[in-house]
């Protein structure tokens, strides 16, 4: 008999014994999965950061367009990036899951393989969470803590006129993939990675913390155009936007040479995590040594105005025009 | 026109900043809802304590059984009960929420409203979550973060052959309400109000651990043997429970004494949220002090055997017998 082992097969406390085995034990936790809470140990100064991030099937991921392994890794990376954005040292992570019960062990072992594996990346340990049966999607509830020294925190609302912005990485990428998964294309390897397995920027962000280079910082998550409203609100600031400096992957500028539509991809789309922020004048070097020393682009994109209406932007001919704000919203999409 | 206000008619930025509007601030939350993460302080040299639980419709709960308020309140007081099994102070909740956009938002206004009551209650802030939308029936996703001194924090591993096994309120409210509810019939308010606005022993779980009368803990929610037999595996002790010293409330009796049958719902069934635990005998004036400055009974229902296979119960009679141990499990019943 070759039947694959279903959830209904070992049950909820089969499925939680077999994801206790699989997280390595530290010193900090002092109770980890199967009590009633997790119980840690949490560098005594430091804030406590939280940050919850809800992932649905059909709706933030395919499963025929990424693996198990994938979703794992992707599930979490997310999730620490938004503790990136802050400056802050993740730490732990806690799991919601929502299955049904026909889903194979084997898928879940994947699942939590990759998992596992960004635990190990980011260094934060699996300290507890809850399973259901899901008459529904699949869904993945994440929540994780970090922390950060109090004087090295950065929020939204640090930003001032005249101070850089700039941003990490090359953006773009996991839009423009997901744009052509969507039209049943297969996407260039380089930018299926992006899409499906993306790395939080977590040694960035710290040290920008640590060396107190940015006023203000975000992650990119629901595109760079709608992010960047929140920091300019949050900070009462307008921007002007440099159109020819925005960091474009090898892989999005070849499709970009055929399709100048694309460039939208690259202001709206979603995905991205890379960390925007901004950054006095003054900071220029340091922030290019960070670059420098992390092998990843650090690419500054435009100038903050006092004006807090301002929304400018130049293009290729370097003409200012106004650019219209626009994020992701979840329910008006 | 008298169109109710949908969840796609204000997005889900309209929905975070309602619910931000909603939340009280206080000194130790540096950041609540609005940036990346949340930011808070924590008594410095004691645990994180974490906990997340997930509630779906149709599996934890209906809404023609219970209404939104009510629905609110019970996510929160369901996971913070999980902070008084440890003995820990409450202090921070994050929420995440997969609504339909055709959800009405005074629903979601009511669902709220509920949840902040609670907070209230237990004296937690919320202080961020996700919000998404969800093709398939509503979830909630809820974390609680509390704390509790390192000396003072009770597992489920820490009980003795020969002390005593106690239980707080009484059982079995919760699941008769509900299959009263499963039956088409409507159950007598106290019992209703078991199911639907369960109550987290924060007040005593806190005083047991903060005068040290219990040597292991946890809250009942899945059922009484079930949730003991945690409490006896992780602690390697055996049990005989006193049949006749289960806490039965007056309904309950009332109910039981027209159908024997329903002392499995007391044994059995889930959602008491009550709390479970081992005291030496030494403790038991303390803890019949705390039963009465609290005015919450607090049982002795057996006694902890050094047999770690022994489940033995005495009926009404006195008679010993073995008992079978069972609760809920959510990929297999």
């Amino acid at each position: 008999m070759n039947r694959k082992i279903k959830l209904f097969d070992i049950g909820e406390f089969g499925l939680i014994e077999r994801i206790r085995k699989g997280t390595a034990t530290q010193p900090d936790v002092v109770l980890g999965i199967g009590d009633d809470c997790a119980a840690v140990v949490l560098p005594a100064t430091d804030l406590l950061l939280t940050s919850t991030d809800l992932l649905l099937e059909s709706i933030h991921f395919r499963l025929d367009w990424t693996d198990w392994f994938m979703l794992g890794r992707k599930c979490i990376s997310v999730n620490v990036s938004d503790i990136a954005a802050m400056g802050g040292t993740p730490r732990y992570i806690t799991l919601g899951l929502g299955l049904t019960k026909d889903h194979p062990v084997d898928h879940i072992e994947q699942f939590f393989a990759g998992v596992g594996a960004a635990a190990k990346d980011y260094d934060v340990a699996l300290i507890g969470g809850d399973t259901c049966r899901s008459p529904g999607p699949l869904f993945v509830a994440v929540t994780i803590l970090g922390s950060v020294p109090p004087d090295e925190m950065i929020s939204r609302a640090g930003a001032h006129a005249g101070e850089r912005l700039y941003v990490t990485g090359t953006i773009g990428d996991s839009a423009l993939a997901l744009a052509l998964l969507q039209r049943g294309e297969r996407p260039p390897e380089a930018l299926a990675q992006r899409h499906h397995n993306p790395a939080a920027r977590t040694l960035i962000g710290r040290e920008l913390a640590r060396l107190h280079l940015a006023t203000a910082m975000l992650d990119i998550s629901d595109g760079l155009l709608g992010d960047l409203e929140h920091l300019l609100t949050a900070s009462a600031v307008g921007c002007r936007l440099d159109g020819r400096a925005l960091p474009l992957s090898k892989a999005f500028a070849a499709s970009l040479s055929n399709d100048p539509e694309l460039l939208n991809l690259a202001l709206n789309g979603g995905e991205d995590y890379e960390l925007l922020f901004s950054s006095p004048a003054e900071k220029a070097v340091a922030i290019e040594q960070l670059s420098a020393t992390t092998g990843l682009p650090i690419t500054c994109i435009g100038t903050l105005l006092a004006d807090p209406a301002a929304r400018q932007m130049t293009d290729h001919l370097d003409r200012a025009f106004d650019l219209p704000a626009k994020g992701y919203n979840h329910f008006c999409d």
